[in-house]
């Protein structure tokens, strides 16, 4: 409230995550003055870089997969190399008794009805997934049907044995951050059907973990950032946007006044929800943003002198149905310089352990990944951890969640344009919904947007 | 951000609802030097009085009940009489088809199979309802299974008839302003709880329908700020709520800053998460806030120069499975020198007509009343309503909704305070959650916790 600064600029992009970011550098290629405003210190969004042991690693999205193509395309530009995810070895399984069992290939080793009763499942879903329409959902046939139940009523009804209801919610967490409680059936499916398929969502070859960046995901951040200059202001959280029929005028917490044409809001919708309306949003858009939780994630890496697993024959992938953590996968750097796991505490456990200090929590994750990979798996050379639902700024992760009800009655309004606001981040694009894919998608849809109208 | 006035005082209540009111007037009389920081230009919150054609009426929550001991106690204290809605004469029931039919009692006249439906379904969801502890809902036996499906599912797998699926949803309209897809059953068995019953909460004789206030339910709030004077101040949206070991630090949105001991946020938890906090709120209250959207109300009061359905014999009760109105009620003033019916749109037809011009909404809703009650009712003298989601400072009706996995993931944040600062609200009541009796019950512990504190 100290500073009166005016700025005129042509269009206000607020958020410098990759969906802002990627608008941003569209709009300023077309000749079109832009200013992006983020709240944090740094960019990138649900990226992030950090420097552990001498090495960058990714607290935040990380991987890329085959079909993402505006991530890869972006990533050539950008002159960031990408490679494979490492796969090699056996796979471990963990049961909710603590028992380990290797396997390869795609599903973890299981007894004849539970692989039936799994494979059924499993195409029962695609076959609905693909009936979905993936840039109207509403208007896919059944929506309302299918947006009446929770993902957890699909999963009890549809799956017969227990190990198979186990696995189908250990993978909601995997793939959602969340319990099978929290997400509409009609969501999960647009969401894989966005994707692809659920197959696509959950592989390694060929899916969504295939590839890495190297340098880390946050590198193509970064060097958006880098080529947008001082057109990136940090440490400027937006408090409110206000437009009449000529200008948006958007007010930061220091009390700066910002004056556009345009703005595109290219944030997650809960927080684009905290941002104060003169005039207020239309009801329709206020529910949306009401509806749209985050999902729970606590991303923990582990760094380790050398990636000791691949010696002994393991890839550094895991299941477990007793956790804490519900999936560990091979995260070393590409130089192989250093061994890294990574896990996410997600849903029910994420908020039970955020509650714990951090050193039992570390503990909690190390005994694990000790009953998993041996006991030099307890004694890394550096633990991090981001609860992304204790950052003012993102809120959970890995995005926001649909509950029961929401897409049917409120889906027109995510991608509509109110006046001369425009709406970007991930949970807007119909393709790679949630993915950093995804948020590169909104960020240059947005773009056309603006230069259109 | 022009004036930087400072205040002192030792309790600042956010929100002039009945909730803050009531917690303000209880520490005021302990003795608590108090302010109330009020967003609207008006006090009540979703109680709201107007006046039309001479006559002043409630646009917003309007009638109690027995058990609501609490707002029975204030509405003596205040002065406020206390009369019984009409109810004398047959009830109308509209099929789908808009065929009208009468009928008396507690249940519209239908077939015997969709009697023996309805009976059976209700009697489980009762004795569901006896199993959730109201003051903890997460710790109720079966909390996860009934907060892993929405009430719709929960309908579908219930009720055989067609006719009684359709008034189940309907019954759900009514009584949460939303669909059966956006509420978990552990919300709807808890809310049913909450009040005693679910006949309680449907019920007009012996139920929350039963009573009025003479000169509106409004006059409840008008009154307690009198005597409150000065100490509420209207106008006043708070914008940022800051807190250290010693004291919390208000910015209201003019840029005022007041000071205090402490805090109570009396306000629906979704407007509670748009305030900023410093230091951010842990994960589980902002999560809390994430998930709990508000239903879809707008209410139409509809004024004619006397009751004249009820020399037809008609009580001026209707439920109609045509809509738009799921309902009406007699809702003329106590005088009875003009009649007044009043109708709720809910849901999902609620957000489809907020869509159209005023005129068309009312010439929707005039037409209606004249297949239920006559030509007359297609000529009132006056016709208001208030669409309560596109309200800027309430963003929904009747109250907030918890969907599936909320109350089981979030349960424990609703009420716990954040160091200096507590929570009200008709939310977190834990007898008549969302009613007004809810709200002054919730104020009133609020108070007593600051008391204790």
């Amino acid at each position: 409230m100290t500073d009166h600064r005016s700025h005129v600029t042509d269009v206000i992009v607020v958020g410098a995550g990759m969906s802002g970011l990627s608008c941003a550098d569209t709009l300023l290629r077309q000749g079109v003055d832009v200013l992006v405003l983020e709240a944090r210190d740094h960019v990138g969004g649900r990226t992030r870089l950090v420097e552990a042991d001498g090495e960058i690693l990714d607290l935040g999205g990380q991987f890329i997969g085959p079909g993402q193509d505006r991530v890869h395309a972006l990533a050539k530009e950008l002159g960031i190399e990408v490679f494979a995810t490492h796969v090699a070895g056996d796979h471990l399984v963990e049961t909710s008794s603590g028992r380990v069992r290797h396997w390869r290939g795609t599903v973890p080793r299981l007894s004849m009805p539970q692989l039936l009763d799994l494979a059924q499942a499993q195409a029962r879903f695609e076959r609905l997934a693909r009936t979905i329409d993936p840039v109207a959902p509403w208007s896919s046939p059944n929506a309302a049907v299918l947006d009446d139940q929770t993902l957890a009523t699909w999963i009890g009804r549809t799956l017969r044995t227990r190990g198979g209801r186990r696995l189908y919610s250990l993978a909601t967490r995997l793939m959602w951050a969340c319990e099978p409680s929290e997400l509409s059936l009609l969501h999960a499916l647009f969401y894989a059907r966005s994707a692809g398929s659920l197959q696509a969502v959950m592989a390694t070859e060929g899916g969504a973990q295939q590839d890495r960046l190297d340098q880390g995901a946050g590198e193509l951040a970064r060097r958006l950032a880098a080529r947008l200059g001082d057109r990136v202001r940090l440490g400027a959280p937006v408090r409110w946007i206000a437009q009449n029929d000529d200008e948006v005028l958007i007010g930061t917490e220091a009390g700066d006044t910002v004056r556009a044409a345009r703005v595109v809001v290219a944030i997650p919708p809960v927080l684009a929800g905290r941002i104060g309306y003169d005039p207020p949003l239309p009801a329709g858009r206020d529910g949306l943003t009401q509806r749209l939780a985050m999902g729970s994630a606590i991303k923990c890496l582990i760094v380790y002198p050398e990636p000791f697993w691949r010696s002994d024959g393991l890839s550094g992938q895991a299941l477990s149905l007793r956790g804490p953590l519900s999936g560990v996968t091979d995260s070393s750097p590409r130089s192989g310089n250093r061994g890294v796991l990574v896990g996410i505490l997600e849903g029910a456990v994420a908020r039970e352990l955020a509650a714990l200090p951090e050193h039992e929590r570390k503990s909690a994750v190390l005994d694990q990944l000790a009953r998993l990979f041996g006991p030099r798996a307890a004694r890394p050379c550096a633990y991090l951890e981001q609860d992304w639902s204790a950052e003012p700024f993102t809120r959970g992760a890995y995005a926001a969640l649909f509950p029961p009800g929401a897409w049917t009655q409120y889906g027109p309004a995510l991608r509509t344009p109110v006046g001369r606001i425009h709406w970007a981040g991930s949970e807007t694009a119909t393709r790679w919904y949630g993915y950093i894919d995804g948020a590169v998608r909104s960020g240059q849809a947005a773009a056309d947007e603006v230069l259109m109208s």
